[in-house]
């Protein structure tokens, strides 16, 4: 099953030609999930290979414009374009909260609560993910009457054992959030494939006499089971190896993380996503503004020995062409610095990322 | 004074690579004035001759996502744009009741209230600029705590006698909106300037003995002025014929006007820019989506007594090579057949129109 990530916008800030505001989709069992939504994205969407209308789930990091100012008009458009017959399956929109309200106001206000159904996901950050000052409690919007017109959804709290939110969890696999430190309460995301069970050897099962049918299945599934001779088989003795899922971690904007779950949650990542919008020699501006340095960002993937890195988000002051000052390849140099020489991809619009089946 | 219009954004409904989102700006003295801000107007303003630092005044037609949805963003690129030290003359923003509460809590839920200060003048529309149960009253949005930490601003309600709203005027122009019939309640604005005095004859004024200084200036201005020999020179003596001023006509979607004022208001346009989102054998869908035709634009113009008709917000459907169906061409056939055969334009996105003085 393929699985690949496409950079629909990699800079800082706000959207430029050269790069749009942030977002990214993550493809996957033909479905495509949103991470994070600035202006733009729709128009984005459209120059890409893929196709607006199979988003199914999108996710917010925070609530910075440059994240979420594409979100209402992605969302008119996409009730434009489905038939009122089409599925009723709601898109689930996980973000920080006060995203609803933002959501409801922006549509309401437009004349435009979109035919399509969606639903709102809100997690609760706490104090400490951004500078004392600037937390603001958002529980408090649109109760009462308000709050009975908008758009159904959860709010989700932080479960202190495993330091994260459990956002869904099915047979294949798990999204996780958890706390980044930044300007205002942001989150990074982790998508997690469970382990495949490994292939029934099905030589051994001849040789054993197990004969094909249920039996196969139950043993795929990990139960023993007993011949009518008697002898009873167990799973290992026919199965190869599980194979591992994959694990993809999408940050928002951070200097850092939050709490001691971050690392232990993006372990072993075959892709970890990390924002670097300065270089190195601006670390105190990028820390004063809540963000990263490619040489934090490396570090980071270090910590969590992540297969690959590839940083976004880059200030738009950055350029292919830069003079030596303000050339985005000086990111890359750094990355790879701090990496000890290993390989960084830096993102551009339209770039897409595969990630490997294990075998 | 050169006074020009570019179109931005110049499709219907949502923004394309092709044609963006609803837009345009109209430059005069030096300043630039916005028309409507769909999603991605920031963008397209950098992908222009323009300069976004210079919009001074924005005017919002109605409150339709592929209107609105780009300005947040644009003031928050604004005010990362400013140094705080520039001047703090507030951006005056225009539109529809209802447009404050968006702009204000996009701004506080995305934590990015701008530096840059801005006021909100909102137009109370009346009832019957919309079909009867699609009105909403958002008089009552963001009272108490919330009113008072929103942006200043005033409420303007219509002027029963010249059925219009007087938003500006100085010594050099006025600007005015009347009311359009859409889906929701829509407007149209009309910038008018004033006759400018006509020039000084000045072997006139020598022959009659009129020293050359203040008093030129008091002829000028219009007051008769007497020498100090006793004689009496009134103005009309010695000015030639007033200049005319200029009159650009910028209308929001729309089936057609709301009240008696519009065909007046907009009389000897020199430039009308009209919607034409449907061809005319779409009239029917058209209408019944508040939209227009080319031959119902074309019919408001000649009514108007307009000079120059341009056509823009048209279906995304619309393209260069359409294939006899959905031929953008089409649609300017139809208006010059409407009028006449006298041309007519359709706006792309960055073409400019100039609007020459007049002698
Ligand atoms: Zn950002
Ligand atoms: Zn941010
Ligand atoms: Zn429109
Ligand atoms: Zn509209």
């Amino acid at each position: 099953m393929s699985l690949d990530v496409t950079f629909l916008g990699t800079g800082a800030g706000f959207p430029c030609p050269s790069r749009g505001a942030s977002a990214l989709v993550l493809r996957r069992a033909g479905q495509c999930w949103l991470f994070d939504c600035g202006e733009g994205t729709q128009t984005q969407l459209m120059k890409s290979h893929l196709r607006a209308a199979k988003i199914t789930k999108i996710f917010i990091t925070h609530l910075h414009g440059d994240h979420i100012f594409g979100l209402p008009g992605l969302l008119c458009t996409l009730s434009l374009q489905r038939s009122p017959d089409a599925s009723v399956v709601p898109i689930d929109i996980y973000g920080p909260l006060g995203l609803r309200s933002f959501l409801w106001r922006s549509l309401e206000l437009s004349h435009s609560q979109p035919l399509l159904p969606y639903a709102v996901h809100e997690l609760v950050p706490t104090q400490d993910q951004c500078p004392a000052g600037e937390f603001r409690d958002f529980s408090g919007l649109d109760r009462g009457e308000a709050l009975a017109q908008a758009p159904p959804g959860t709010v989700l709290h932080l479960d202190a054992e495993t330091d994260s939110y459990l956002l869904l969890e099915d047979e294949e696999l798990s999204v996780r959030a958890f706390r980044l430190f930044h300007r205002v309460p942001s989150f990074g995301f982790v998508l997690e494939e469970k382990p495949r069970p490994g292939k029934l050897k099905v030589h051994i099962l001849q040789e054993l006499g197990v004969p094909p049918g249920p039996l196969y299945g139950e043993l795929k599934r990990g139960r023993a089971v007993e011949l009518s001779s008697g002898v009873r088989v167990q799973p290992r003795d026919v199965l190869s190896l599980p194979v591992p899922g994959r694990k993809v971690c999408v940050l928002g904007d951070c200097s850092g993380p939050v709490g001691p779950g971050a690392r232990q949650l993006c372990g072993q990542a075959d892709l970890l996503v990390h924002e670097a919008t300065l270089e190195d020699g601006q670390q105190d501006t990028a820390r004063q503004r809540g963000h990263s340095t490619p040489g934090q960002a490396a570090r980071f993937a270090l910590d969590c020995r992540a297969a690959r890195l590839v940083l976004t988000h880059f200030s738009q002051r950055y350029r292919p062409d830069g003079d030596g000052r303000c050339d985005i390849g000086t990111l890359r140099t750094e990355a790879e610095a701090a990496m000890g020489g290993r390989e960084v991809t830096l993102a551009e619009d339209f770039m897409t990322i595969e990630v490997p089946m294990k075998n």
